[in-house]
């Protein structure tokens, strides 16, 4: 083949190279599509993440103009082409493998490189005309990528949160109406897989709903604070080398209004530049987030056992045809997907506790890996808990009469008499009932142990299910 | 051998055996003796878990008490048997593998049976009279191990995190006095193990105690206050069967006094007696902070390597011979300790993990893997912490004629003359410093490039080490 | 307290210690007591690693013999001390903490210290005396721990593998046993938790068997010949330095014959003296095994669910009374025990990789940990397989008719109708008994789709359970 | 918007779909599509998946030909059909999620799908005129998901490896050829990050080289065997239902002459059906392969460390500007690279291990995220291999003089010394050269211990790097 695609020609520390000339990005970003080819996973699938790029250098921006350190026209040009980020054009100009060497570099040089080239052409330049507007010494003027790219991956974590609260709530939600829906079947609590005690179905759904809420709520009281606190000013290593007193204090305002959220500085910028606390600490959350999301869909999955040699409790809504070769035959195809996704979302916490280990000195190069799983993970776990709620939860229907029939023939139900009987006497009620297969209800009448009256009263569901009033 | 141990008869639902005339524990845990024999890990290895089963066993007593469920003189004993463990008596009496099927009802059984033995003595009856105060009818009335369980657990992690915090205090007040002692040392700084721009060593230490004491802020803001909203009163599976109402209240109430901590009721037993997360979430930042001592120790061996080979900045007092083959070695003995802590810890998080997944239905039946991992990650952590204080970072000494050696002939200083001669100049006496191998001063003066005075200026340490005020 | 000890005093490179008088280890060993207070677990809790480390011993020192590079009185000095290690004495003088900085420098001089005052007793002589026998001069002649103990480790995991050997062996025919005890009984299989078509328990409890077995031979097959390849006589870093040629072929041919194994040298000393790729094999391996022992065990307590409202296929033996206030509940403890264990398994090759990964240059500083993983997951899986054996897989009983009318009762049979009445019609044969709750046979015989013979035919177990044989 | 897309209408179980007329998959292709929206990562990322899923086709219909089950011109088309795949053909027909519910079965109805309709087409019908070939009926004929989707993934692996035994060879080649390169340059060899005593940096590489030989060599003799062992046949269950046995037979045999490889059945098709094991073996060989990268990609940015404050004993080629604010600074951005993939892959092992565990009865439902992390891990590994080859191993240059200056000036050396003048005396110097600065030749030169041509002996290069020959 012999295409010609028309170039231009960028120039960096390593030499020149041709640059494809309809590209925003530039020669560094190009260095990095050569150098790291390696994931599937590419920055333009990341939008909450350039978007926080952008509002990063946009404050920066703000800042070194209120201190007279770059032109008018220069930081127009820079603030147009961060609008135009915002407003979801040019994602597509961020190519660069999520899996990158040089400590977040290439990320930074990427959009560096794809904001001069916007504002070159809002000044009516041509892209590469970096003389004009330099990706460098304009727009990552008093920066550092060891003080951006940690704030930016901060910034871009408290959207990404922020957008995993619909999902998450929503599913809250139809973990609580099914609840309520619930409210009156009766079904036989288990532990250690063994017939404990009765409870209502209500209850258990209801159990759903708070261990995801208690995460919810921790999540949101926890992370987007701690993730305001950043190290924008610190530059290379913490030292705020090259930057004047005032210029922090400047983009850090800027960067609160932009973001519409409350940052501040941290107040030790050589241990913020280097700290990885907070990433460990959402990637935990999600992870415990993510481990109970796995013991729901493994409960889902065993109450829908079945339908004729399993428990059969719960109904879930045919999503697929289950099988080529079983007719009939459905599987809980929704939950086993959670499961998948919890388990990569516990391997996303390996990787970033294995990257955070590795940090050295003053700085922790394998900072791209955590920012990619830690997105990885938020976005993962936002569409499953969407899946969830549309395609399994909000369907489910309760096989009560089967319910109420486990919990009459159960054993366990003599838990409830111990208080009138002693526990000698149901001991032995209990494994007569469990040798000769007989229920018992019928035992106790047999024996004239008790009253029907009291038997009644203390076998109806409210008395079961809660604590007694006392009289 | 034909040794004739003098022993007494007891019984439970599987039949009788013969226990040991002097032990304290009965039947149900000789049961757990012989079930679990699989690690070297017993629960007498953990005085803060028994004292807090021996506070929750306490506190329900008293409400049953106060119920009018239980007599004075029965109650008197249980309580009085309690105080026997909070006085650190009896612990030898715990000798049940840490390891162990039954979601604690050994553990459980285990305090039952002890308090059971030690009260019937109290009373003048002897070991094995259960008839006049029983382990399961009169020690744990209104309860089941899966209330009692993992209330005593968080209980005992309140202490636990509590104790913690001496060694972690001390070893952030040993770095911070570093960070003093060293605070004029100036020193290159590295990104990426190659040099960067100058610091102080102080910098650096300081850096580490921020570090810690955001995570020891953390733990202290966080856990306690989690772990203080427990299940007890939820007996078997959360629905309270066979308590009243008013038992919840007194023995949350008096668990609260006994323990001095403000203990309330979780407000879905049904989650709150299945439910891992507190402990997922303890564990998430005990490995947090072992991420982050592993780092440090991995900084501390780097920066003392050497002696004249490596980067010799630092030197660590000598704890041990380092060679029976090499004269004179000395190896960084105590920070490598410090990292297999650390690697342990983070393994041990995956454990909690493993097993929090686990849960199934109404009850984890991993939680005594759970309780096992946590209390020996703190117990390691704690020691640790101890170690590191005592037998490395308060002795540490700084080679500051090294370090200032160091950044005098560093091109990475140069980076402090950007301002002044302009990024394109600056990379080509970079570049020309590099090659030749001279220093970047020289280059400079050769050059004519700024005058002595500007130079002596800017490259002062305190303005090298920290933003320029402004003018 | 004033309690007088008798001491002698030792002295090392960092100066002297008073060791008390009856201790057969040295100023080293103390030295390491005091710095690594860290684990609950020792060096003496596994003989077999302290055994393995004498052979080492010993076969050093053969090698210097026959060299004449020690004398003949000191060299059976040696063997006579390391024999007494062989045969289990003083084993409770290496109180070492597994947990130790080092790269187990500590462990080598506490072989070293106490072979040296065995043999110094050996040869009348008093502990301490060591200019008549060395703990480096003459016990550690011509090694360094950088050899030394790799190889030991080595060694002593061969031992440790082979000792597993039996309860796994037993396990695996235990499973077997059932397997041909069960071959009768006809049960649903389930794939998804959902039923799917028939099968034998017995094929159930032989993939048990079959899945074990096949673990053991791959441990069988590649470990003891990656663990027999050893860096004896590397020293240092590899090199050999200070050894001569022909030393380490006797060393190794020696402990050849001591260990009775084909110990061989490595090719690439080098290498093989900073490498832990054997060790992160070999508890890949051991991890492999968890798997596969939690997922048998989580289905045996999924076929024991019950019992009235779970699978309730196959009945465990009690062990422990499940329950203090549920009347007689029985639970699955023993395979909840082995998940406990094999969810450690797990954690510990995660310990492992991290001290894996850390290595540095020409040591892996972090060997310590790793050994102590591999030994305790070693001995963890033995005795929780042997527990497994004993306590929960010999004494299963099935429960044969409740197998056999789930199947009746099943949608899944009618798979095997499939070849005859296509799937079309029995998709709708299984909708309509799904929806109606009729069984399957009843449909097909009202609507007279197959004869009586051919249906009797179909599902007659040996047809169902296996390929057809083609006429 | 009202765009118009033709589509034809097709049929599950669960109802009717329109499915837009250019798409070769089908309905429940489409409700996977639907079903799972989650990762980035689809099915068609993995070609070497898709052709093995082909490969398995193919060889089910010509066995199904073989028995007369199904017609010439089917199986014709199927052939043709499988053989576009083969041909690189319609891979962009298989956008499903790799993340998926279902144990596999929308993958295997995907390959269904496109195959019916590619083979309706090449008997010219229209697609979705299933009557002519249909993809349950006739493509998955004797089939089950169950046994398809397992064997293909092995199928799939085996090639995948293949791959990857290229760029592992090379790269093993380009440490090989640098060792050899750098096989007369003299350096200070360290263990614990202290001095220890010389080596070549050849031998140093040549290490790299042999521990990357030795994986190498364990994955291939362990793991295209293992994969070779295959359940397919066994269809549902592993019971073989609705199969005759001559089926398997010939099968296999058409598995293994498309694949030329020995492809054999499993023993026991129960066991084979859900055991993960031969997945959870090469998760963690790739593991292990991890760890080692890690850690030499850790050695060589240690090595590269400076190019003043650091070890600098060699020189990585710049692969993009290092820093925007660091005149000059140029980072070890490959290795950081490789770092990144392997904690990935480490983590990937994490998920793998946490999905084979999860495994119940009959099946392993998680056996999706198996899959797709086994491929993701192998074709990660395979393109950072090619990328640490040719971006930064084979440019690597040695400090030569830098290196030799490090032995002359170190203590380390003083242990060749050992043997001349005693372990007491060379600890003499070695503090005394270590308090001083002094070299250590100095002072025995000063002291007059050896004659120069003795010392000059001792020190030559080869005396130092290898055991001494014997006289």
């Amino acid at each position: 083949m012999n295409i010609k695609i028309n170039t231009r020609t960028e120039k960096d520390l390593l030499g020149y190279k041709e640059i494809p000339a309809h590209c925003y990005y530039g020669v560094q970003t190009l260095r990095a599509i050569e150098n790291f080819n390696l994931s599937q996973n590419k920055l333009n699938q990341f939008p909450v993440f350039i978007k926080a790029l952008a509002m990063v250098k946009s404050a920066c921006a703000h800042a070194n103009f209120k201190l007279d350190k770059i032109e008018e026209n220069k930081n127009n040009a820079i603030q147009y082409a961060c609008q135009q980020i915002f407003n979801n054009q040019y994602h597509d100009q961020f190519p660069i493998d999520m899996i990158q060497g040089g400590a977040g570099t290439s990320t930074n040089m990427n959009i560096n490189e794809v904001l001069a080239n916007i504002g070159l052409e809002y000044l009516e330049h041509s892209k590469g005309e970096y003389q004009y507007l330099h990706p460098n010494n304009d727009v990552n003027m008093s920066q550092s990528t060891n003080d951006v790219y940690p704030t930016a991956i901060k910034v871009g974590l408290i959207s990404a949160i922020d957008q995993l609260n619909t999902p998450f709530e929503n599913l809250i939600q139809s973990f609580k109406h099914k609840s309520d829906e619930f409210s009156h079947i009766l079904k036989m609590g288990r532990t250690q897989l063994q017939d404990a005690v009765p409870m209502t179905l209500g209850q258990e759904f209801g159990a759903f709903a708070t261990t995801l809420q208690n995460d919810l709520n921790k999540l949101n009281q926890i992370m987007p604070d701690a993730l305001s606190v950043v190290n924008l000013g610190g530059t290379a290593i913490g030292t705020g080398i090259n930057t004047e007193v005032k210029y922090r204090e400047y983009a850090i305002a800027s960067l609160s209004e932009i973001t519409q959220r409350n940052i501040s500085s941290a107040p030790d910028l050589i241990e913020a530049t280097s700290d990885m606390g907070d990433f460990v600490l959402l990637s935990s959350l999600l992870k415990r987030t993510a481990t109970k999301l796995s013991k729901i869909s493994n409960d889902l999955r065993l109450l829908s056992s079945g339908p004729r040699a399993g428990l059969n409790e719960i109904h879930l809504e045919p999503r697929q045809p289950g099988s080529s070769i079983m007719p009939g035959k459905v599987n809980p195809v929704i939950p086993e997907a959670m499961n998948l996704v919890c388990f990569q979302i516990i391997a996303n916490d390996l990787a970033i506790t294995l990257a955070a280990e590795a940090g050295q000195l003053q700085l922790n190069a394998m900072e791209p890996l955590i920012a990619f799983k830690l997105f990885e993970s938020i976005d993962l776990l936002g569409k499953a808990m969407q899946m969830f709620q549309h395609k399994c939860i909000e369907n489910i229907r309760a096989n009560a009469e089967h319910c109420q029939a486990l919990v009459e023939n159960s054993i366990g139900i003599i838990t409830a008499l111990n208080p009138y009987l002693g526990y000698e006497t149901t001991t032995r009620i209990a494994k007569q009932a469990n040798e000769s297969g007989q229920s018992v209800l019928a035992l106790i009448k047999a024996e004239n142990l008790l009253s029907d009256q009291i038997l009644a009263d203390v076998l109806a569901v409210n008395n079961m299910v809660q604590p007694k009033q006392c009289a």
